[in-house]
Order: C-alpha cells, then sequence, then structure tokens
C-alpha cells in the first residue's frame, strides 16, 4: 500500500491550504494543458483515480458526464469531497491503488491527477484499469516528472552562469524518493519515462500524448515564479487510449 | 540542412577514434539493449539515417536483410562506409536527412543511430520516412536524450553527498545546444522527449518501446566507467510500428 500522508493530519492542513486544494482546478498552471487533452464528457463513466478534494469529479458531472466514480487512499479525503459534493452521480470511495478492484468494461474515461507518482508497482493498476475501460476510451494522468523526482537532494543550483538548475541524479535508479514536501518523509515512487509508457503499452495502451509540461508565457507573465518550470520539468502529462 | 561537422577534416580524425568507430556494433554499450527490439532482419529492405562508417548496415546483411540503403550527411562517412564494404546490396548515399527524399512504400525497416539530435526540425523527416514504410514496418532509432542534451553547460556536478549530479537547465526551451566535442562549435537540437514522441504519434506511428538506456551489472562490472550511466541517462532507445 502506498504511504498514506494524506491521512496525517498536520500534512492535510497544509495540503489544504495549497492554492489547487483552495481554488481547484482554476488554480493548477497545468490545468489548460490538461484540459485541452480530454475527450468530451457528456454521458461519459469516469473513474478518477486519487481523487482528493473531488475537483475533477464535480467538473466533469458540470461537462456532462453521467457517473463519476472518485477513488483515494485517504479517509480525510474522501469527507471532505463528500462533503463538498450533493450530487448523486458521484461517488467517492476509499481504496487502495495498488489494489484497484473494478468492474470489467465499467468506464469509458479514466483520470488521475498527481497520484500514481504514490505508486509502488504501476503494472497492476495499469492491468486492472485496462480491464474496466472499454474499448477505444481514453486515459489520461498527471505524474510527477521523474526529472522532477529523481535527485537525491531535489532543489536548485546554479551553472556557471548563474542559471538555475535541477540536479538530475539516480535517473536508472528506480523507486522511493523521500522528501520533505508539506511534512518530514514523504515517500514517492521514481520510475523512468519509458519505465511508464511501457508500463502502459504492455497492458495493452496506445500513447496518444505525452507532454512534459512547460508554463505559457501568458502565464509566465501573470506569475513569474512560473519562469522556473522552463529549466526543468515538474509535471507530466500522458494520454492514452484503450 | 544540419551541421556538417563530420566532414571537418580535426572532427573526423576523433571520431575515427572513438571505440565505436573502430570496433563497431559491439563496442558500443546500448547496442545489446538495441538489438534486442529490432525485428528480423532477413529478407526485409532497410534504410539507416545517418549510417556513419555502415556498420549497422553490414550486420543487417549479416542477419539476412535483402537490401540496405544507407544515407549521411557526411563525405567522409560514406566514403569510408564504401572503401569498408564490399557487397552489391548495400548503397551508402549522401543525403541530407532534413529533406529525405525516398520513394514510397520501399522498406520495412528503418534504422538510426545517434543521428537524429541533429536534425532542426524532426517532423518532416518522420512524414517523410512514415511513407517510405510500408504497413506495419519498424522505426527504431537512438539519439542523444534529451536529459543529456538540455544543459547549457553538460558535465557532473557534484551533490551535498558528493554524488554525481547532472545540471538540466533549459528543458522546454527546445533549439540549438552548442557543445565542444571532438571539437569545437558542436551544434545538436535539444527536443523535449514529448516533443520526439507526439511527432512519431502525428505522423502516423504507434510507440512500441522507449528505452532511456543504463548499462547493466555486468557491463558495470566490466567497465566501471558506465555505472555514471545510471545517474542520468545519455541514450534514449525509441521502437515505432509504422
Amino acid at each position: 500500500m502506498a504511504q498514506n500522508v494524506y491521512d496525517r493530519a498536520e500534512f492535510f492542513a497544509r495540503y489544504s491550504e495549497l492554492p489547487r486544494s483552495v481554488g481547484g482546478l482554476a488554480c493548477a498552471p497545468e490545468w489548460p494543458a490538461v484540459r485541452a487533452l480530454l475527450p468530451d464528457m457528456r454521458g461519459s463513466h469516469v473513474v478518477d483515480l486519487g481523487c482528493g478534494f473531488g475537483w475533477f469529479a464535480r467538473w466533469a458531472r458540470e461537462q456532462g458526464a453521467a457517473r463519476i466514480l472518485g477513488l483515494d487512499l485517504s479517509r480525510n479525503m474522501i469527507d471532505r469531497a463528500k462533503a463538498d459534493t450533493s450530487d448523486a452521480n458521484i461517488e467517492y470511495r476509499i481504496a487502495d491503488l495498488e489494489r484497484l478492484d473494478l468492474p470489467a468494461a465499467a468506464f469509458d474515461f479514466a483520470y488521475s491527477s498527481l497520484a500514481l507518482h504514490y505508486i509502488e508497482d504501476f503494472e497492476p493498476l495499469v492491468t486492472s484499469l485496462h480491464r474496466a475501460l472499454v474499448p477505444s476510451s481514453h486515459f489520461i494522468f498527471t505524474i510527477e516528472h521523474p526529472i522532477y523526482m529523481t535527485p537525491m537532494h531535489p532543489g536548485w543550483a546554479a551553472d556557471a552562469d548563474g542559471r538555475m538548475t535541477w540536479p538530475v541524479n539516480r535517473y536508472a535508479i528506480e523507486g522511493p524518493r523521500v522528501t520533505d514536501w508539506l511534512g518530514k518523509g514523504v515517500v514517492k515512487q521514481h520510475r523512468m519515462m519509458g519505465t511508464t509508457l511501457n508500463t502502459l503499452i504492455g497492458a495493452g495502451f496506445a500513447i496518444r500524448h505525452v507532454e512534459e509540461w512547460s508554463p505559457t508565457i501568458d502565464q509566465i507573465q501573470a506569475n513569474g515564479d512560473l519562469a522556473q518550470e522552463l529549466e526543468r520539468p515538474m509535471i507530466l502529462i500522458v494520454a492514452a487510449q484503450r
């Protein structure tokens, strides 16, 4: 089972203060790029892996999705998602994504935002998800980019010209990375980008789009801090099709 | 047109001394991983983009390929490849890969080793190659990995523990990278991995395998210098299918 850091009170309190926790999808800078890849939601049966506060589920319903199942390991997350939603066609459920147990051919779209980098073994999840999706359906997800995750000491350094650099190492050594993010000892699982893609391909998915997200000029003009995202990617967006 | 650095006398002299120039495929540490991805060569019509000294063309013929066309921008390379080959079913030809002009449906396998990172605009090449391949045929190539190519100052640094780190920056800023490798002012073209894959997908190729090459334990035991390749990938191997 993935580390359940979101059920630690202090971590959850800090997470709840993040812009994307307070303001939802519109406050996630990668959202416009993700949204551009999404299929038509109308009438669709959606599963959201790591639904958090349920922002995506509610958005998908606004776009005409028929039913959404939001899964999350954290009771804090699910309690909050339920409290924020009054819609009989959205179901939130506590679930361990490493033991994903979904009915066959039950969904025609799968979504996941910044959750799957907590998963130690990606292959069973992908195989299980493939079985739960109908043919031709899409699976779109974001994870922390492996360039961002891999360093033993993630944090900016300077090169000979003073330009910000990101200290990549251990890239080929997959497995846990322990960082202090909103709390001490947060464990994420580093996988090479090739491993993520090959796992999807091996399970029968076709790769449709791979985006190493970077901000637009407009986004940088509105928020200068985003310029550093040009130096190294933090978020990987993958669109796959069953 | 890509920079024709291989026709500079001094550069070519140094290139000719590299282990893989002297010893061929067996002296390229990534070769076993590439070879494992190759389809059966028997009876196939092969095009090799950036054939260099022609090592692959001769190997493919040994494996039973029917005909090989090896293309390279460099007269030095083509002269040497011709001098080393006496086989009427191998043709070597000077060609600018940025203006690839091949007959339609003429090949059933395309190969390229460490050449396409010199290409400024990947899309016309991929579109042209797609047209030149018969349906279901494979395209397998290696390029320098974008993590390796992207830094303004490529070279090892140390992190707080003294572990080797690679100073990634400008990752989202695609375009020329000028380095001193076997000579001054060698121009390569940095592309994000996503761009490389999306260009293939956009032209109609399916992505079959993406390998950020790293050495095996046996390879590291035989050559300790290869251990640094675990810290950051130098070579990207892509297998696509038309």
